[in-house]
């Protein structure tokens, strides 16, 4: 017998509550430059660009393009930043890449060495910063086509990435548990249109199969919402979708000496609209 | 008035002449390995993806690589070869890209020093290989629309691409004369499919808006088929996709030390369907 989901648990409802849902990336960045806002970027500006980060030395930039080549569902490739300049010219030509994301993650060789606001201190003139498409980005486009449906988490999943030179790791998953077939179909559809931030889902139905035990066990992100979940119903359908929250994973698996990305759930906002960068 | 265009100028007549028409990429490879085969590769292996190829030393591969993600219409990235390596592990694990090209363009410095039929001898250890997705991958998806066109001839263009690093140039156009538009408008749609192997095109209509002066100068490529063409008509709609055959011309105007390409019209045939690597 199916429990009742509650409405407050729509992705759609909770959307609605985020104060920053409708400024404009330059509004918002200014806000997290300012360190007013330190929190998720997750349904801030409405209809705009999210991105992921990923920060490596010169060495190392060659074999992270080509990884993010090779993997372009997690890691499509939105702009790639000169050595040492810190702005992206591409998709935000006046933000700054060292303190327009609410929150950092620096690791080395592997290490989690800090979690810092602003990455200004670890600025160096031979890092170079690859702003990669977040999910997010199109979840404006399911909202806007009426689609109901809750997000789970992040998990890590038993699919390898495709390695490149000193590059390798599992891929992480994010989730929407759609309320009708017909919706996820239809989310199919439509995030197949947005390659530039992860595109169509790697999976449909069963977590197991991808290695996901317990949807209860979000092991990368937990997305903000009324917790505890309904558990999920029989008749909803899950779909599963690569997401750069993999990025951190990706760095603590290959230890790199030294690498910089987003936290999940703190992404870049761009200046781009989704629906400027949609294939079609 | 229209002039009567003959059929025998439609891409889809001339296709079915070519005796690699409906021959494996194993079995292509192998007679172009053997110099069985030393012409042009259009219409070879009805419904498998061509690909140009551009081959650089190791030392300008994270530049290229930029390049080409910075231009992803004129250069989608099939596959990187590891520095050295001649075997495309993902598009055509068996192939040799030392030789299974039917000609290849070594330029020194900028300048055409050898158009050979093998480049074994120009092999180095610090090779860089980059597989290039090919417009001719899908002709056959056009053709198998029912779509009736001809081809003119591929021409530089006042477009530029994006640089990166020590790659830059002008973007080169093939091109494309439908019997109507609404042929034109289902190419369009069914090109955007295709993102791997130059996607949608990049203009349609007047030539003299992207700076080609006269169809009938050619000055990159004209494809094989009864000459002359019969002019463009009034009822024609003509669309531009961008193309790999402006490896070459990037080669020639960034003076690279040391770059081989394909020689225009001579790709590489992979093992991979046009279907399989549609994006949606």
């Amino acid at each position: 017998m199916n429990k009742q989901v509650n409405e407050s648990e729509d992705f759609g409802a909770i959307s609605k509550l985020n104060k920053w849902a409708e400024a404009s990336p330059k509004e918002y960045r200014s806000a997290v430059r300012q360190e007013e806002w330190t929190d998720m970027s997750v349904h801030a500006c409405h209809g705009y660009v999210q991105a992921n980060l990923a920060i490596v030395p010169k060495d190392y930039a060659f074999e992270f393009l080509l990884f993010s080549n090779r993997n372009p569902r997690p890691f499509p490739v939105l702009d790639v930043t000169e050595p040492g300049d810190p702005h992206p010219k591409l998709v935000a030509p006046e933000a700054d890449l060292r303190t327009d994301l609410p929150k950092y993650r620096v690791f080395q060789d592997g290490t989690l060495i800090d979690e810092p606001t602003d990455i200004s201190s670890y600025w160096r003139d031979n890092l170079v910063a690859f702003v990669i498409g977040c999910s997010l980005s199109f979840d404006w486009a399911l909202l806007a086509a009426n689609l109901h449906y809750r997000m789970f988490g992040d998990y890590t999943t038993n699919i390898q990435c495709v390695a490149a030179g000193r590059f390798y790791g599992p891929m992480v998953v994010s989730s929407r548990a759609f309320r009708t077939a017909r919706d996820a179909v239809r989310a199919i559809q439509i995030s197949s249109r947005h390659l530039g931030v992860h595109g169509p889902p790697v999976h449909i139905g069963d977590p197991a199969i991808i290695g996901i035990k317990d949807l209860n066990e979000a092991d990368v992100w937990i997305p903000p919402g009324p917790w505890p979940l309904t558990p999920l119903q029989p008749n909803e359908t899950i779909a599963f979708w690569s997401t750069g929250a993999g990025l951190p994973v990706i760095a603590k698996a290959c230890k790199v000496p030294f690498m910089i990305t987003h936290c999940p759930g703190h992404m870049f906002v761009t200046d781009k609209l989704s629906e400027e960068l949609a294939v079609l």
